[in-house]
């Protein structure tokens, strides 16, 4: 028997590669022989540099760059194991869980760390980018990545604008002129699992905002300055920033990165299954594990674990999904393409408690369900 | 496909044939051909009448009785399908759940009305009991219950004491002279899951009495009072109630029956697994679904579980239990002889809400189990 591990991160808890580990192990104590393949997975969020750079087997590169506060700290970029594809994490250089509670602020914080991982990149000599737009702390619209690398943004009186969300209210003109040339020789793809629009009570702010630090009066104040800077950008070039999916990924990078890079815009996980093989790992299975720390309305909207049972289900192969809750119907499950999923908690117990005892409990979980599974084979 | 489904009750929220209906619709929701046969099980306590008048088509008679505090009521006890064996259960007349939380008293609680269902199967013509001690509110050694058949207890001065746990502690003669003189053609069974002795730390006040409403003085008082009526037995008879097993349990109604009605005392399942067939009915089964409110130590200790572990594992039948809490590691499951364990809880939770929502999480558990278990048999 050949089983694929295949999880998303338990978010506040478990890192994918960390619950390949314990599955594994949960697997191996009852049963050494079966043959165990981890794929742990990503959706452009946090980890996935780590998964991308794991899995085929590449590297990573250090860079001194600017936190979403300005201060100085070292991030990484990722160059995959073809020795050309870069993958950059939002989540690194300007993710939120940089911030202190009491620092996260999405009126002042800034993107422009993750600018200066891609420019180092590039002077590296790479040309090819994946970028995972997850995790960001930010609301700026991208305007501190693209800074990094040369656009500047003038206020009335032609300063240039200061950095963060609030700022953006002050965009008179945009200029390109001393952007890397270099950049024109690049690639971007943008890995993201979020479809919202730059703008509105469906947009970056509203959507986001709140969980960046910004209360209900900050998130219109974010919502005007993205609009407004829309505005000027539809005016100066005749392209409508509002109109692009996946616009209000990571406070507005979306759209702009879809502009000014001229990036594509793809699912995170049809990104990442892509680049490490998974359709030819998961082909070999006789089950599929996957996880996620909560299996709820969002995730039938297209997070990893939709990406696993499209396939897995192509191919007939079972998936089996542990999550810290279960929060569907066994119908939606089964449109889902999940054959089974089980919460790992073992009775009443608060979040705190599952999230501390996630490794344990997921353990047994697995042990249970493959006693269930060797079981019903006669095995 | 067959399976039977055995599962004792989840106190508090759902009887051991209300989970039996659960689970068969869940079954039959995922596939209307699977054989389902519906074995609700008890250990003594209450449901046990339930379980067993259902069980062999047998009928309830009703009775007029005094409730724990000597208030009237009506309760039944049970003929089984054979038309001869009683069915008498403590809960019934002197259970613990007929009491206000602020009523509970084990000081004055008494088992009289226990006596008087009793009494009328007597009346009635039978001579053949069963008597499950489980679910009990009181602590008074089943001297009620005996007074209702013709016991009487006296004090120093030739008074007939009172009712109730504290007055045991005046009884100074024991006189059978008036006991209903058809008791000597009885006989009884009394089935418990309870091992504990009459007296002591680990005796019916200490164990039992809190949750019967003692604290931690009335636990003391409760307990001398049954060492002084222990020790009274002992001179008039030179018989050590104190060294009986089950002797404490339901309040010292153990060891009370097993001296002045010569009753048999026997585990709990067995006599209801014996009394339902539920062997002949397991040996036809591919799987044997069972649950428990809570899989944990006292589990292990010889609960409903062991005893259908016990005989489905010499059959080779896996086990699959449901509780809405499975306290236990996969090592002691196995050596419990469950397949495999899960909690119906979809997650993090409260108490509370397990409690409520029963129904449909154990339903949407059970549809898992058999999309998995159907998966793994290629079905």
């Amino acid at each position: 028997m050949r089983i694929v591990l295949a999880p998303d991160a338990f978010k506040g808890s478990l890192s994918a590669v960390e619950l390949c580990e314990v599955m594994e192990e949960a697997i191996h104590e009852v049963a050494p022989t079966i043959q165990v393949t981890r794929l742990p997975l990503a959706d452009g969020g946090e980890g996935t540099l780590n998964c991308l750079v794991m899995a085929t087997g590449g590297e990573k590169q250090l860079v001194f760059v600017q936190d979403p506060l300005g201060r100085l700290m070292t991030a990484y970029y990722g160059v995959l194991g073809d020795g050309q594809t870069v993958v950059i994490e939002l989540a690194q250089a300007s993710g939120l869980t940089l911030l202190k509670e009491e620092e996260r602020n999405p009126l002042v914080t800034s993107t422009y760390g993750t600018g200066q991982l891609i420019q180092a990149a590039i002077e590296a000599g790479y040309r090819k980018f994946i970028v995972g737009l997850g995790g960001s702390a930010t609301n700026d619209a991208g305007v501190g990545l693209l800074r990094a690398l040369g656009l500047t943004c003038y206020d009335a009186n032609r300063e240039v604008i200061q950095d963060g969300g609030a700022a953006l209210l002050d965009v008179h003109t945009i200029d390109e002129e001393s952007m890397n040339p270099l950049l024109k020789k690049c690639t971007f793809v943008l890995a993201s699992d979020v479809e919202n629009m730059l703008c509105g009570v469906h947009g970056a702010s509203f959507i986001f905002g709140p969980q960046k630090g910004a209360d209900a009066q900050m998130v219109r104040q974010l919502d005007d300055a993205l609009a407004h800077y829309a505005k000027v950008v539809q005016q100066q070039y005749h392209v409508d920033l509002t109109a692009l999916v996946g616009g209000g990924a990571a406070g507005g990078v979306g759209a702009s990165l879809q502009f000014f890079l001229n990036a594509s815009y793809r699912s995170g996980i049809d990104v990442v299954m892509e680049l490490i093989g998974a359709r030819e790992v998961i082909k070999q299975a006789d089950i599929v594990m996957t996880g996620e720390g909560r299996l709820d309305e969002q995730t039938l909207a297209g997070k990893v674990i939709t990406g696993i049972t499209g396939f897995a289900n192509e191919q007939q192969i079972p998936v089996i999904a542990f999550a810290g809750a279960v929060e569907l119907t066994s119908r939606q499950l089964q449109e889902l393409g999940v054959t089974a999923a089980f919460s790992i908690v073992p009775g009443p117990c608060s979040l705190q408690e599952a999230l501390n005892k996630t490794p344990q409990w997921l353990k047994e979980r697995v042990i249970q369900v493959i006693h269930l599974y060797r079981q019903a084979k006669g095995e």
